[in-house]
């Protein structure tokens, strides 16, 4: 239906997104040499799409072989890792064979952490299997496991070779992960895109049905947007940290409260927009007041959980964005346009803590 | 003394050959931000070493943390990897700060590897103490760790911002690592370079004897012939496997025999070129007898040890460079040239197994 190409320094590579997943063998033959690739995906996942995308590959005259994960977070602990790399090289991986991650958010990145330190790193294309995963985790070659100290603070940047994203696998999807979706193009419109967060308030109730043309619209304009900063950033250096707004707050919160990703960030947004309305940093009148309205329209929690300063402080001192004891906070300016602030940890948490 | 950079497609860096590690603060100020490092090292090197470095980058005004890993192969255990990870985010690290790692070839690869993930890659910089870790692997940008399946399956590229090389540590090298070292000097002069292949045979003498002058002048000339060949090919998807010379044996021998990297580099250098003279791949008349003579002089083992062609491949197989059954194996054509062949693995150990 739509392609996007993800510009980078050495290459590019292109987001497909598509109504159904007919169209993968075809892309992946364009997308990576030979035809031979491991399947990394996860039980659940499995059970409702794996034999699909096995049938349509072995049809091409793809050879497959297949590592399992555990399913959710699971996938992301060192153990997971060792053995699904252990996986490949016990199926005699070579470095033209292909990694083909196919789940959620987590499967991406722990599948994608396999990839990239497999003989030093495979080629990889990801079959994101949820909003969330097809707006947020399917661009910018992020990949991560987690670490008793926070999560996502052991990975690497390991760009694709392909994306694929197919709106027929959100079929499936749970209506709070549709949301957990939504709330991250919510944050990428909020903060790059006025016209897309006008869009999102003006069909919000049928993105909240999951209605699949309107998902694939907001989808293909989040994708855009999100792309367009990663290949001016692709290392997160420097203007790429405008896509972590909300993650600063939200991830302590998604630690403390185990509140779902997407959820977590739509709070953290919120908050961190709060604070920069009282910090005199955004201009935008009562757009915290339209933000909180869109999310509770999209069946997006807005509460804090009961949450102390002092747990906020500790949730976020392990943020990789962290630099000494400040925060490199991107924050809204107005609808669509933002700014990096820098703010001290405690600072931060005491506001947020307040709001509680 | 003399700076030779590697250019990569983004960026370059450079390596510095220096007498003294004298200049390190200033070299390390114009690599890396900030003031802040984390040493990683191994309690053998930190005698000798640890409080020469740790004074002059204080002396400098550098903040530094110290993470230390087992010694040798131990260094590149999945659990030393991940403590190493957790040592360095113990010590509240952030993306501005640099990893310095000060050791051997062990070291240096495993320390490569957990600044390449931990908070997805911070930079590095190398001071190998070792001559093979000088010629060899601070070039490149390879980090590993070993699996049971082989060494160095799980890694990942990634470039140091500054190597700094001091030959004055080479001094407390035991001289069976010396001669490891010499044997990859021997490895590039013979795939790269005749007129450095003609320099070592004529310092011979001086070089077993690990005179300083002499062995400033093959690590620079080594390290510029592989900095050129690395500049080409950072990912070793190319030309870059010439480097690899030597290994396919040399890896097996290792692995099977526990002989240092260097002799069985020297001994699979030989092994693999006596197969491309019977395979009449190589044109110059006499040139593995010439290689033994030149690895007698350098105090290198020439004999295989008794290894049989089944042992031998099952040592090939599990290869990073391997194509299905097929190795991707570089031999000299004749003095400082050479080619890429594709063997099958069984050709090649029933071979090389035949000269034991």
């Amino acid at each position: 239906m739509s392609t996007v190409w993800v510009e980078l320094g050495e290459g590019r590579y292109p987001v497909h997104l598509e109504e159904t997943l007919g169209g993968l063998p075809a892309a992946l033959g364009r997308a990576v040499e030979g035809r031979r690739a491991v399947l990394i995906t996860e039980p659940r996942v499995e059970g409702l799409w794996g034999a699909r995308v096995t049938a349509l590959l072995a049809e091409a005259g793809w050879t497959l072989d297949k590592v399992l994960l555990p399913e959710g977070e699971a996938a992301k602990s060192v153990d997971a890792w060792w053995e699904g790399v252990g996986g490949l090289l016990a199926a005699g991986v070579d470095r033209q064979t292909a990694v083909i991650a196919l789940g959620g958010g987590a499967l991406g990145d722990a599948a994608g952490l396999i990839a990239a330190t497999a003989l030093r790193g495979l080629r990889w294309v990801q079959l994101p299997t949820t909003l969330l995963a097809m707006v947020d985790a399917s661009v910018g070659g992020k990949t991560a496991i987690n670490h008793p100290r926070g999560k996502n603070l052991v990975g690497a940047f390991h760009q694709p070779a392909m994306v694929f994203a197919a709106t027929e696998v959100l079929a499936t999807l749970p209506e709070v992960q549709r949301a957990s979706g939504l709330a991250e193009v919510v944050k990428v419109a909020l903060m790059l895109d006025a016209g897309l967060l006008a869009a999102v308030e003006a069909r919000a109730g049928a993105l909240r049905r999951g209605e699949p043309a309107a998902l694939r619209g907001v989808v293909a304009r989040a994708v855009a947007l999100k792309a367009g900063i990663v290949a001016r950033d692709p290392t997160e250096r420097g203007v790429r940290t405008v896509l972590n707004a909300g993650h600063t707050v939200g991830h302590a919160v998604e630690s403390i409260s185990g509140m779902p990703h997407g959820q977590a960030v739509g709070i953290g947004l919120l908050a961190e927009l709060r604070w920069a309305e009282r910090a005199g940093l955004c201009t935008a009148t009562g757009l915290s007041d339209r933000l909180e309205a869109l999310l509770l329209a999209l069946g997006l929690p807005v509460s804090l959980p009961p949450l102390t300063a002092k747990a906020l402080f500790e949730g976020m001192l392990m943020d990789k964005k962290r630099s000494a004891d400040t925060i490199c906070l991107p924050v809204p300016t107005q609808a669509g346009e933002a700014a990096l602030v820098r703010v001290t940890v405690s600072e931060l948490s005491e506001f947020v803590g307040g709001l509680g």
